[in-house]
This record gives C-alpha cells, sequence and structure tokens, in this order.
C-alpha cells in the first residue's frame, strides 16, 4: 500500500533523516527544507541519474551551472520583471496575506472574514542589495528559475563546444520564488532546485521533439525513478492558458497524496528566449514576440550550414522540479506491507540506484569479538570501493535491523553470522523478498555491484 | 610548466568551456561566474571525490544539505550579524568603495587621491525580504557558510542516526559573500561554493582531531586532486588573530599564480557554536564565550554512555573552498610541454577521477562510413555504461583533435582507423605519454575502467 497522506512521508522523513524543516530550532523559515543525511543522499542520487541520463548517455547535450545571481537585465529582458507575478489578496480583518487563486471561495483561510481585497500582482522574485555601494539600482534578484543561466550563455556554449543542431543544455541548481502561501512539505516552497533541459532545434522540428521530450521524460520518471506509470498523466495546457511565448505546453502531473499536481512542464518555446536575450533582434527574423533589447551584447542565432543561414532555433524545455521529485519516488516507494500474523513492515522500494544506503553490515552478535571484527573489515571493504554507501549497525536486535533499513529503502543487509566464522560466507538479505541468500565474501562486493546496477 | 599567470587560465577556461564571467552578455555581474559544460564536470567531479572520501568512505561521517536561506535568528546568535564584516574605506574624491585590508598605502586605488576616509565596518551578508508583507523584520540573510546549517541541525542528525562521538556532519553548498571588492577570477567571488564538515569530539580530545584533519584533508588534496605537497604550506594563525572562538586555525596554504593564499581553513572551534545555539546555556558548563541565547528550542548536547554525563562537543571544521579548488586544480594540472622540433602542447596533467571527459572517441576519418559507424558505435557503447563522460569528434585532423584533447586533460583518445574496420582493435592513446597501444573492442571498457580509477 504506498502512502495514503502526506503526513506519513513527513513523519519517516523527520524520524529517519531524510527532510528536517529549515532553521528547526529557531521556529523555522517558512517555505524552507534541510536534507538530513538520508535525503541528501536521495537527492543526489535522484540528481546524478538525471544527469547521467539527460548530458552523459546522450550524443547531443552539454551541461552548464551558473550563478544563482545575474545581472538584473537578465529579468527585465526575459519577462520577469513585469510578468512573474501571483495574483495576491489580503484579509482586512486580520491582515493575512494569500494567494487569490488558491482561496476556496472569499473567505480568509486564516481568520474566516469575508472582507478580502481584490487580487494585486505580488512579483515572486528575491531581491537583494549587491555590492558596498547602497545605491537604489545595485541589486540583483535570487534567480527564480536556473534556465535564463543557459540562455544567456548560449553563445558562450556554441563557441567552446561547436555543437550543431539539435542539440540541448542541461542544469541542475536551486532557484528561489517568494511564494505567498508556500504548503504541502516540499512541493510548494521558497526554495527549491531544478532540473532543466534546453533543448535547441531547427524551426519546424520543434513539434515533434516537443513530442519526443514528453515521452523520454515520461520514461526516466517510470524507467530510472521508479514512478508507477499510472500514478503520471500528461496535462496538456489550454491554448487560452499559455503563456504568449508557449507554442504548447505538456506537465507531467503526478498522483501525490495531496492530489495530482506537476512533477515537471515540458514547453515549446519557439524562439522566445533567445529572441529576447539577442542584439540585432530586427535582422533575425524572430517569430516570437519580444521586448526591444537595448543592451545585449552579442548575437544569440546559429549558422546553419545545411542552409547557410543565420537562424534562432527554437527550444523545447523539460523542466523538473528535484525536490518534487524526491517527493514523488518517496510516495511511490512507500509500502506499509502486510505479514504474516497480522504483522506490518514499511518499507521504501527504491530503485537501488536512488537508495540513500546501499547496503548495511550488520553483525549477529555485537559483543562477540571475531563477529564483529569481520563485519568491519567487510564494511571497510564494500566502501572502499567508493560507489557503494555503506553502514554498521549492531545497536538492536537483527530482525529490527532489518526493519530499520527496510524502512529507508536499503536494497542489501549483509549479516556476519557464526558460521561466516567457519566459512566465510555471509547471509545476503533482498529487501523487497526479504529472501536470505549465503554468499562467500570474496564474491560480496561483485555480488551487490551486479545487484545494484 | 605548470601555470604562471592566471591569464592563462581565465583564457583556457573561456576559450575550452570551464568558466565564463556571470551574465556576460549583460555586461557581467562582478563576483559571479558562470561553470560551462566542461567546468561544470571538473566541479561535479572535484565534489564527488570530496563526498567520497569524506562521507561514503569513512565510518564516522553523516552528510547533510541545508537551505541557503535561514532563520534571522542563526545569524545573531553565530554572532554574523555582529562581527561578519570587512573594514570599508571611501574616496572622497572619486566615491569609491575598497577593503581597507586590500590597500596598499593611502591612495585610493581607482583615482589615485589620497583623499581616504578612515575605516568602517561594512557587513558582508546579502539580505532579503521573505514573504508578501513588507515588514522590516521579514529578512533572512543569503548564508554567508554552509557552517550553521551544520550546528543548527545537530540535534535532528543526532536523533535520526544515533551516533557516538566522535563523528561528523558534511556539507556541500553555496554560499554568499557580499565582497567589497572580487577579484582574482574564481578565487574571490560574491557567490561560491564550499565543503565543510563539522566534526564533534569530547572536549580533550579536540587537538588531536585538530591535528588529524590538518594531515587528513592535505593528504586529500594531494592524493585525490594532484597538487603538488611542495606547492601546499600550512599558515598557523596567530593566537592574536584567532577569532575569539577559535583555539586554533591552520590554513592550507596553495601556490597560486596570484601568491600563496588560502584554500582551506581548519579550525578548532570548541563549544562555542553548539554553545551558541543551545537553550539551557548555563546549565551547560560552556568553556567558550557565548551570547546568551533566549530562542532556541533544543538543547544541542550530547549524552556520553563513558561518563554518564551530558557534554557539549568540541568541535574541528576543516572548511575548503569549492571554486578555490578548481582554481588551484586547473592551475597545478597545466602544462606547457616542450616537444621536438620545438613544438609545444598544452596538457592538463587531470588526475582521471577529475578529468571532465574519460575518453574521446575520433574516427581517423570522418567521411567514411564504416569507420565512421564503428566509431559512433564504440561511443554508444562506452556512454551506455553511465560511468564515463565520453565525446565524438571528427572536426579536425586527428593530430588537432588529440591536442584538444590534452588541453582540457582527457585521459585517453580512442582512434578508429583502417585496420579497426579489419581486426576490431583501435588505438588508445595516452594523454600524459602520449604514447599508443591497440585494443581489442570488446576489451576496451574494461581496459578503460581499469586505468580510470
Amino acid at each position: 500500500m504506498p502512502a495514503q497522506t502526506m503526513d506519513q512521508i513527513v513523519s519517516l522523513a523527520k524520524r529517519r533523516g531524510f527532510v528536517f524543516p529549515g532553521s528547526d530550532i529557531y521556529g523555522g523559515l517558512q517555505g524552507t527544507y534541510d536534507y538530513g543525511p538520508l535525503g541528501v543522499e536521495l537527492k543526489n542520487n535522484l540528481k546524478a541519474a538525471w544527469w547521467r541520463a539527460n548530458v552523459w548517455e546522450r550524443d547531443d547535450m552539454e551541461g552548464i551551472d551558473t550563478a544563482i545571481l545575474m545581472n538584473k537585465l537578465v529579468w527585465r529582458y526575459s519577462g520577469h520583471e513585469e510578468t512573474f507575478v501571483d495574483p495576491m489578496v489580503d484579509c482586512r480583518n486580520c491582515q493575512g496575506r494569500f494567494r487569490a487563486d488558491h482561496l476556496q471561495g472569499d473567505v480568509c483561510p486564516n481568520c474566516g472574514a469575508r472582507d478580502l481585497t481584490e487580487p494585486r500582482p505580488f512579483n515572486m522574485m528575491f531581491k537583494t542589495q549587491v555590492g558596498p555601494v547602497p545605491d537604489p539600482e545595485s541589486f540583483a534578484y535570487l534567480r527564480p528559475e536556473t534556465a535564463q543561466g543557459i540562455f544567456v550563455n548560449f553563445k558562450n556554449v556554441l563557441d567552446s563546444t561547436n555543437r550543431k543542431l539539435p542539440f540541448g543544455i542541461a542544469q541542475i541548481g536551486k532557484a528561489f520564488r517568494n511564494e505567498i502561501t508556500p504548503r504541502n512539505f516540499i512541493f510548494r516552497v521558497r526554495e527549491f532546485e531544478q532540473m532543466e533541459i534546453e533543448y535547441f532545434v531547427r524551426p519546424g522540428e520543434d513539434e515533434a521533439w516537443h513530442r519526443r521530450w514528453i515521452e523520454d521524460r515520461t520514461n526516466w520518471w517510470v524507467n530510472v525513478c521508479g514512478l508507477r506509470r499510472e500514478d503520471l498523466c500528461e496535462y496538456h495546457v489550454p491554448a487560452a492558458d499559455l503563456a504568449h511565448y508557449s507554442k504548447a505546453t505538456v506537465d507531467l502531473m503526478y498522483r501525490y497524496p495531496i492530489g495530482v499536481e506537476e512533477l515537471e512542464g515540458i514547453a515549446n518555446r519557439t524562439d522566445f528566449d533567445l529572441g529576447s536575450h539577442t542584439k540585432d533582434q530586427d535582422k533575425l527574423n524572430l517569430t516570437a514576440r519580444v521586448q526591444a533589447n537595448s543592451n545585449a551584447t552579442e548575437r544569440l542565432s546559429y549558422f546553419d550550414h545545411l542552409t547557410n543561414k543565420h537562424i534562432v532555433p527554437y527550444v523545447v524545455e523539460p523542466s523538473a522540479g528535484v525536490d518534487r521529485g524526491v517527493l514523488a519516488v518517496l510516495c511511490s516507494a512507500y509500502d506499509e506491507e502486510q505479514l504474516d500474523k497480522g504483522d506490518t513492515r514499511t518499507v521504501l522500494r527504491l530503485k537501488p540506484a536512488l537508495a540513500p544506503i546501499k547496503v548495511a553490515i550488520l553483525p549477529l552478535k555485537k559483543n562477540h569479538d571475531l563477529i564483529v571484527a569481520q563485519a568491519r573489515g567487510i564494511k571497510r571493504d564494500l566502501q572502499a570501493t567508493g560507489d557503494m554507501r555503506s553502514v554498521y549497525d549492531d545497536t538492536a536486535a537483527i530482525g529490527k535491523l532489518y526493519r530499520r533499513q527496510d524502512e529507508v529503502g536499503t536494497p542489501f543487509c549483509v549479516t556476519v553470522d557464526f558460521q561466516s566464522l567457519k566459512d566465510q560466507t555471509v547471509t545476503v538479505r533482498d529487501r523487497d523478498t526479504m529472501q536470505q541468500e549465503r554468499v562467500a565474501i570474496p564474491d560480496l562486493r561483485d555480488y551487490l555491484r551486479e545487484r545494484l546496477r
């Protein structure tokens, strides 16, 4: 039985060290979370899996890692200064502020008064003063998305790699949005992480690539992350709701315990982005409606050897939330399994590649010197491979130790027992089947590596 | 000959896509840089190597990943609000602002006037408004260090992992400092990344652990990152210059082209940090002088089963800069090698684990269908392993392709030639020796894996 409520996940996350509320000992800071010892491994594994699939295992992708603080002109020409707003209402009774489109009815969700203002736009970008001079013009925004760091580096990447269309640029990094009402654990937060691809194509090839990326990304969530296909669906944003620069946007929706919500958005953004940040806009036959740019110092175009023309590529953008991904993976992997005799066990059925701990080494007796020495030796050997997060645990009876590892998704437990001392074998217990197998210690590393793949 | 000037590195970095100035097309944003396609791989490899050595390959470490935005009380009790300042002077003539301790003499470095103000303290934390209500109290700082995220989670980590002393908590993440005068490429920037460990020990064991961490960290820079031991030295901060909470601080200094500068700091911080953020300070026999804390909701102490007492651990902090590490690695690996006939080649002698590209697959003839098909097939096979960033390049003659890969530190080039079609072998060229060896294609993956380790 997968997770039915967010509380199951939140409780497990805090108790076992996946995710803690941010600044916890000072009463928190709304919309921020800290990843604990297991959470950081899970999140890093998810990001590494994305990078592997989208950068290393493809022929057509470069990576990048751009700064969070960018010149404010980026956000003028991207349109964020003007349009990155949420509708906000005030309660005249309790002075609470809320996102208008999240309200149910015209009643204040805080005090219940029916005295709300009309919605007003609220820009969600965080702003900060940069440099020692208190000049009102010396500010920067914390980026609300990683995408713009890719667009403004289009020329730098092209010049340094000599890529031919179609190709993409991929980035993972933090982004910040001053959400009016952060909520639902790590689903809607003020500080979060994105995994974004900007995939540049010839105009005319954009629709086929859009379709292909929707399939690719869906398959990745299913095959690599273990989400059930039936928990995912596509929301085709209706034409009337599309941003003016988008030709088509498809949201990949996941069935979270809080409802069906966006996990990733995949948009066909035409030549809007490169066209917005380029110089010489009037010479480039842009199709998108862009703001006149008088500041950019480079032409963000591409010389197409096939047609001998300078063109501005179209872009398809698969944009996923890391934290939403972690949450989906946790919800999907969570299982309360009914065992014999009315017993239940909680088990996270994580894909081995995502599991925070790959193997736990458990001594059957914690006070038996030879068993302990052998178990510690195995732990050291396994962790020395550098590719296998291993832990040693002797703080409970073996049955309880197994349950502890089940609950955090560790694929394998290795137990050193009395037989180990005689014949140099250990038992390897499989998380999902709970079956145990005896494996010779010298074969253990290869045995685990094979099964962790 | 290693890098003699920063310009050699800056030029290579931009041309080949390691590091670009941030927000380049809009004239930049001082003190910010973007990592390009090769830079992001190098930086990720450096961070992964640090995480592997300090978290996965040890028995006594947990990882964590905390938010950049934290409750402002963190920075009040850490002392940053009051003391995280640099001395700043103004030039009365040109209105320039400078860091007083970076000036040479009493002359304005901008206009040359001898009309500078007395130094005043300037707080280096970036500040931003959080939440929709424009309340002067609703702000947060961008963290100027990752360390505090560890301290305020001490209890969370302890409760979720049940660790015994000594143990550490490791974190990699962005930090921000509003430097008065950012300079020297990625050495002194406003947005940077840290790799920090807070290692908790019993009081009395702190000095031995401090010494041990200095050795461990030095060895890591040498053995894992390839820095020359003779380019590193220890600067023992004189007692008079120590921060009041530090019992001893040793800076690991690296011989950059700009001079000998700090790469990592390793401090014995006593019980100052946990003592500052704990409640019930008066019950805990703190040795450090701390500000009275009336806000913390948890006791950051540890129940020591050896003595049956609650103690506040001492902490040893190895704190390294990721960007400074990348810069040191680039400078150290950079070599202009004299070849026969007065020829020179630029080669980055990176440790294979750090190299952005592990293997380049090069077809001897780019228009020969069979050679191209075989080369592409090899590339796909290698990248499908998921552990080897591979590239394909056919855009120049083979000699030039080799030089291109030398310059970015690719350990191996695989060339598919006419003989490959006959006997299913390829040449594998070693970056450092330039020796070539013929390897059977079915053995190639294992051959490379072995040598890349």
